[in-house]
């Protein structure tokens, strides 16, 4: 399973009442945290999340309201006793703007790795994600991200007791390798069903829809995507900025066949986000107007464990 | 008169419920920021200040909690419609440390200069005010900030009349210029009182208290002093952390003749530091224990402006 915990929700400057927009993502007790403006360090504190297993941070793009709260939370990092590396993920550039705000956390008890991706890498995240990036469309260099957990195929005990395979090479069937004892051997598909759907989110913030993003994100189990306008009239407000409206959102969350969207990024000018719900739910029903800690647990589909025989 | 505001009270990291120790000054309209930590812009919209005013931030020294704020703060002072000059302050180091907190606010439109001082030196501020500094003793460079704003001599219509200054020759008096006319002349000493005593703050954080501050400090209407640590028993925490607790902080006002004291920057682990008062009042009754929000105005003595004849 994979938790989010929406952790603000605001775009261009952090408010008294509004967070900056991030995203905190566990799985297996491991964290990744999505963008890291000024405060995200704070609002993190509300929700006993903890900041020592914190192992990869993914940042959009550099402009302060995502990137600005990064040296604070590397001490936090440090304070709670973390000594394991973490990893920062960002698009080009993000390397040098890292090096800057690292003037004032220039010594870190574990090692800070930064690596700038572009679209169609692939990368390892912690809790057995794979992490992947589609570049957007803004005033610089931007990313979407996408993460999986892959789920195995199900074993069948029955088949594996029909077939008489010593108990001690279920392990290694169930992990996709051909077993051989005396007097008998196995291969995989002998004992595991067919593939199963595991679990995906994505995240987009600070971008224009692009043609890439529906087939990238396809099939999610949650789009976390920036809603910076509400207001249908806003539309050119959004392709000025390089934004999104709440309806090009959905469109993107109903054209990527997502389960479930979260709005964020609000704009500081639309004070209640909630009120243009509609206008997001007609086009995408599944849409929740986000807030600083707005949570969900994304579990595997219900399937049954054992394969029906 | 000077205002005061203390935006935060925290020191090391900025907690949910307590902001990091800022310090914020408002002479003849114009701002002067003493810090600047991860938060400091948030906390500052609740008071209605603006940002438009700052013509000045004051950096004790660059430890993030007292600067990482700055490249929001920065992006905020230009969303805000500044295009006058803003100067910051700090220690020496404190030009590199902004440069590299700039690579997330490059353009702005307001030039931005750095000035590294040391003890002794002067300078002026906004609002007329005049800025002095003396070095503390703290992990790296850490400036104590005096701020004095003078007060004319007290002008006597009756001497200026009876002498026979014409009325537009008053203002150059006033101004400490000889004046001549038609018939007669005067000096300054012939139309104005003995000096009068002007209006000054103090302000002092991350430091050991060290034997120049009382001298430095003299007679200011208000001493702004950290006290990270309430409890007595903490004293050796401040030794080494090369901090001050609430008695030698409250020793400090007492020594210099302070007329008040605010406590601020007080150690995460530090609950409630109300609950130490006394530990200072006992010392030096004229302090209050800071809170965000704590504002004052200091207003010259009650003294007759026209001096009596």
């Amino acid at each position: 399973m994979i938790d989010a915990l929406l952790l603000g929700t605001g775009g261009m400057s952090p408010l008294p009442d509004r967070w900056l927009s991030a995203l905190l993502v566990r799985c297996r007790g491991e964290l990744i945290l999505f963008d890291c403006g000024e405060g995200t360090q704070i609002v993190w504190r509300c929700f006993g999340w903890g900041f020592r297993r914190l192992g990869a941070i993914c940042i959009s793009h550099t402009h302060a309201d995502h990137i600005a709260g990064l040296p604070g939370l590397l001490h936090s990092i440090a304070n709670a006793g973390r000594t394991e590396p973490v990893a920062l993920y960002g698009p080009p550039g993000t390397a040098a703007v890292v090096a800057g705000l690292r003037t004032i956390a220039p010594w870190l008890p574990y090692v800070l790795t930064v690596r700038e991706v572009t679209s169609g890498e692939t990368f390892p995240l912690p809790g057995g994600l794979t992490g992947r990036v589609e570049e957007g469309r803004h005033a610089l260099p931007v990313l979407a991200y996408r993460l999986d957990l892959p789920r195995a195929r199900p074993f069948s005990p029955e088949r594996a007791r029909a077939i008489g395979v010593p108990l001690d090479r279920w392990r290694r069937l169930q992990q996709g390798e051909p077993v051989r004892w005396i007097g008998g051997m196995a291969a995989p598909d002998d004992v595991l069903g067919p593939p199963r759907r595991g679990l995906s989110l994505g995240y987009v913030t600070d971008t224009r829809p692009v043609p890439a993003f529906p087939a990238f994100f396809h099939g999610v189990d949650l789009l976390v995507s920036e809603g910076s306008y509400g207001n249908p009239d806003d539309g050119e407000k959004a392709v000025i900025n390089t934004h999104m409206t709440f309806r090009e959102a959905a469109t993107l969350a109903r054209e990527a066949d997502a389960r479930r969207l979260w709005l964020t990024h609000f704009s500081p000018g639309m004070a209640d986000p909630e009120a243009f719900a509609a206008e997001a739910t007609t086009i995408f029903p599944a849409t929740t107007v986000g807030f600083s800690g707005l949570q969900t647990t994304l579990n595997f589909d219900d399937e049954p464990d054992i394969e029906p025989s």
